[in-house]
């Protein structure tokens, strides 16, 4: 395996009924801005179990925070905390008002220039500090609870760009799976693939030598498969809204991918499509990653034939046969949890596979664990998806 | 799975070279105390690779820590430590200098009577402080450079005793698999089975269905079976090394235990083995672990049955029969790697097992994972092993 660090001090709280803990991890000198998102969180109970606890500690709300959420949003936030002095950020939500409270959080201590820049720029260094961030995680998805990775939207240029930076990890997360027993459908399938390509992105490369992390990156893919389906079928399975949900935070909290090489070109591309055409995020990467495993099929070839044997015990057949069974196999997962994996499924056009090469084109940089794949090869992937 | 709270800030730097990187973590202003083993790291060069970068930092050396590291020598250097103004500590050597560092740590901050008692009533709260401490490990095994764990013997009374507490956690941890390159065969052989029974001690339990958990367990147990071999048979290999000693540090970092039941009797009855033929920790593991599974088939039947079939592919027989067969697996596993598994082997009497069900009977606390396991128990689990 590579040479690695790795550091991952966010404290998980993790089990029915801890979310009144909130109150004993936020500093008792703070005052908070409460952030959210559409309000499904006073719907749920949520937001109540939080503000009951929270009485004693000053605390102002911010919500209406979007799913991709957007930087002219955030924006607010900063103005309001500098208005208010606020000195503790507290995200009530899932991955989107996360990724938003993490950006305010750099934003707001930002002494460089534009707040822009540090997406623009996706150089950690550029986050030198940042507030401290709690949060309450409603729903199983990003992983975004326990790393320092952030996705943001500048609604006025159509572009969703991400950075990531140490000092934006929350000092707290709590997962209550109860959370999970509310969601609709279309979050849980979401987040059920979501969670999947985020694992595939730091497992299907090439090989390393990197038996733990292979295993523990096909343990989470294994958990996913067997449990997506049980929380669909019944949102009141606690045991398996838990495992849900702690899959998801193993998935993207750095330990996986940790020593070995990453991808994060099915993302890459994937934002595209929901800048573009508003596609829910999980649903973009499940369009593109079966166009990647295609086109990529040489240089990932070992690893998509171990994760064909041990994820869906492919053993027959020539390897480009258990290449394609292996794709087969993944999008016949997504569409049984309730996510199409085409194009047209969207109602994308053919038109929108040119303006996101000219995309690729103009920025010029090159995708993939080998930085291999230029604007025409993300056109082949994209063509393979009509 | 039942609830829980994870938090583990060490910080890793893991691979070849990373040694000198130890300057970069200490903090400037520090007066160090260095603390190792019986010379060791002075014959394989990690001492001067080590006194090499930190030139520039104020260090004194406190050399001569046991294997099961004496109470009396940890509170030699907490003597230094004060008159010295010491500030910093720095282990350099396996999980027994840590272990004694880590107890050090504390020892030196305790302000509410004789340090012992940190060890004798094994609570956590009555660390309140500690002294930071880093790491360079030579060794993989205990996986104490990333946790807070630690067992000391108090050689006057012939007992061993262990304490943990988030306090004495490393701040950091350098992880260079080179320094496996010059180990001895006893010393890797018992940190194959340190790790492995430490995997075992978090999952062979009860079922709380926990799939991410039981999982990330086999992938190490499975790891620990792949690559202990390899190493035994080629200490230059890098690759081999690596996985070995990322699984040490896996197997017990607090991830796999998070939410799941815990066992540990078979190390606190292996710490009486230490403590009184002096026989390895890891030996101890291997002599009681089989007894462990015969006696307690009922309680972790099927924990064991699904170690059998996906560790081991057990398949047939009776639920008892495939019970016989894991355990014989494990032994075999166990000598194959040169750990003998048998009371004799070690040339420790019948009469010892008395000594050891009455210090048991006095104490009067049950071992195990439902606190069940008695003196008697103990004493049926250790004549198994006759």
């Amino acid at each position: 395996m590579y040479n690695f660090e790795y550091k991952n001090p966010v404290k998980i709280i993790f089990g029915k009924g801890t979310i009144p803990n909130v109150v004993n991890e936020i500093p008792k000198n703070a005052k908070v801005l409460l952030t959210y998102g559409g309000g499904s969180i006073k719907k749920t109970g949520v937001y109540e179990q939080v503000t009951k606890v929270l009485n004693k500690i000053e605390f102002i709300e911010f919500g209406g925070i979007e799913a991709n959420p957007h930087y002219e949003t955030c924006m607010k936030a900063v103005d309001i905390i500098k208005k208010e002095k606020i000195n503790f950020l507290l995200s009530v939500g899932g991955g989107s008002v996360l990724d938003a409270t993490k950006f305010i959080a750099a934003a707001t201590l930002y002494k460089n220039g534009d707040p822009w820049e540090i997406l623009n720029r996706r150089n950690e260094i550029f986050v030198e500090e940042a507030m401290p961030i709690g949060a309450v995680l409603t729903l199983p998805a990003t992983g975004s609870e326990m790393n320092g990775n952030s996705v943001i939207t500048r609604i006025s240029r159509m572009e969703k760009l991400a950075f990531g930076s140490p000092k934006v990890m929350p000092k707290f997360s709590i997962l209550d799976p109860e959370c999970v027993f509310t969601l609709p459908d279309t979050q849980v399938s979401n987040g059920v693939v979501d969670a999947f390509v985020h694992v595939v992105e730091q497992y299907l490369t090439f090989n390393v030598n990197s038996p733990i992390q292979d295993r523990f990156a096909e343990s989470i893919l294994t958990t996913l498969i067997e449990e997506g389906p049980k929380v669909l079928a019944d949102r009141k399975d606690y045991e398996s809204a838990a495992n849900f949900m702690w899959s998801a935070t193993m998935a993207l909290n750095g330990l996986i991918g940790a020593g070995v090489a990453q991808d994060w070109a099915t993302h890459l591309i994937g934002h595209e499509l929901t800048a573009l055409h508003g596609i829910d995020h999980a649903q973009t990467l499940a369009i593109v990653l079966p166009g990647m495993m295609h086109v990529k099929r040489q240089n990932k070839k070992d690893k998509i034939l171990q994760y064909g044997e041990r994820i869906w015990g492919i053993k027959s057949g020539t390897d480009n046969e258990k290449i394609d069974k292996a794709i087969t196999k993944t999008i016949e997962f997504f569409e049984s949890v309730g996510i199409k994996t085409t194009l047209p499924d969207y109602g994308v056009p053919a038109e929108t596979i040119n303006i996101i090469m000219a995309r690729f084109e103009k920025r010029g940089n090159k995708l993939g664990e080998n930085a291999d794949i230029d604007f025409n090869e993300v056109g082949e992937i994209l063509r393979n998806r009509l």
